[in-house]
């Protein structure tokens, strides 16, 4: 198996590349532009061929590398079924399975952080990983105060779906600031201080009185990545 | 299986976490003290007995959290046998091996970086990893220029050692400056800039002419390493 998370420290975006071995199909993840070259590279050097580029939603802190991977290496662009983002080939929707030479991903809408935000579920023979945009965060969880996000949509995604995973399944975000790199259910259901425990007015409460800045990039980003990252 | 990898903004320094499950015992490798407190709620969250702390070598750029954690956890200091830090507890030789519950490291004697640097390798039954300190970095390797630092013998621990693992062994060095997590044999093998294609004489020549800065922090780190972290 070819797990690789790599990381934009500009906008502190984990990208997932997955494969079955090295010169098999592969799958990326949440990729970012800036970072197109490292990831040519790399499957390049470990001789895969890109079938599928995925976002998770439509990100707000950076700009997507869909577009470019798509014109790079034909793969083909993948979001959820309620994106706005008409460039993108192919919509997924809850229960969906995406297939690739030895590996499945399966698709679970999780709206909150945005309204069309996916998570998606790697069944592997020995672990589960699930990777969780910005829905669930390490110890944390995605905004809920703009592009459709509602704070009782996030805990009813986190708490009744992905929770309801086995405790041993591997989260992986689309970001982290504090040097973690995975976490689990088990951790999060657990020990995230925002959900540990609390009820969904609890949750609710907290987020709706985040009093976050925009981030610094939502107005080019978000209508850059409703583009696939290209210019319009 | 429980393994994290953690790192280190500041000196982008990647520490390892690893047990056989929650419960279980754990080893750290190459811990920082700047995050001790993570460590420590990651640990007693996971539920972990950390018996083993260990440093591949003497850091120059960070000070270590070797002290600080036997103080805390009383877990055992590890280094290798030529480190001149006369307050680690339990010291390798080549081809030693750390065993705790469900967990075998094997000790490489790996100079180049420094004349007391080790590597660790983990075996699993699917896949096996090795912790390469800084002698072997992600198409990079370490600076050669300081503390008993040889390019010569870096070349002979990387092709002659590291390089003899089977080309599928992951390698997670101890830090990485370009968003990249962990690498195989295989890729650094064919790929490594200063090492595909490249004779001892050609690498020594590359490392010669590197003309690096000495660390920022080198006049504190050595000497704090030197006393595992802790105030002399």
């Amino acid at each position: 198996m070819l797990f690789r998370q790599l990381f934009d420290k500009t906008s502190s975006t984990y990208t997932y590349l997955i494969a079955s071995g090295r010169g098999r199909e592969a799958v990326i993840i949440d990729p970012v532009k800036e970072q197109l070259s490292a990831y040519l590279g790399l499957i390049e050097q470990l001789d895969l061929k890109l079938v599928r580029a995925i976002d998770t939603h439509t990100h707000a802190d950076h700009v997507t590398a869909l577009g470019d991977l798509r014109n790079q290496t034909s793969c083909i662009t993948v979001m959820g079924e309620f994106t706005k983002a008409d460039c993108v080939s192919e919509h997924v929707s809850e229960g969906d399975k995406i297939e690739l030479d030895g590996i499945q991903l399966e698709a679970i809408y999780t709206p909150g952080h945005t309204d069309e935000s996916f998570s998606f579920l790697w069944r592997q023979s020995h672990q589960q990983a699930v990777f969780t945009g910005d829905v669930l965060l390490i110890r944390g969880s995605g905004r809920t105060d703009f592009q459709g996000g509602d704070p009782r949509k996030s805990y009813d995604s986190i708490v009744n779906k992905l929770f309801q995973l086995d405790e041993d399944t591997l989260v992986y975000p689309a970001h982290d600031y504090k040097g973690m790199m995975c976490s689990s259910i088990f951790e999060e259901k657990y020990f995230n201080p925002r959900l540990a425990g609390k009820s969904e007015a609890e949750y609710a409460e907290i987020m709706n009185n985040l009093n976050l800045p925009d981030p610094k990039m939502m107005d080019v980003a978000v209508p850059a990545n409703l583009a696939c990252g290209q210019a319009n």
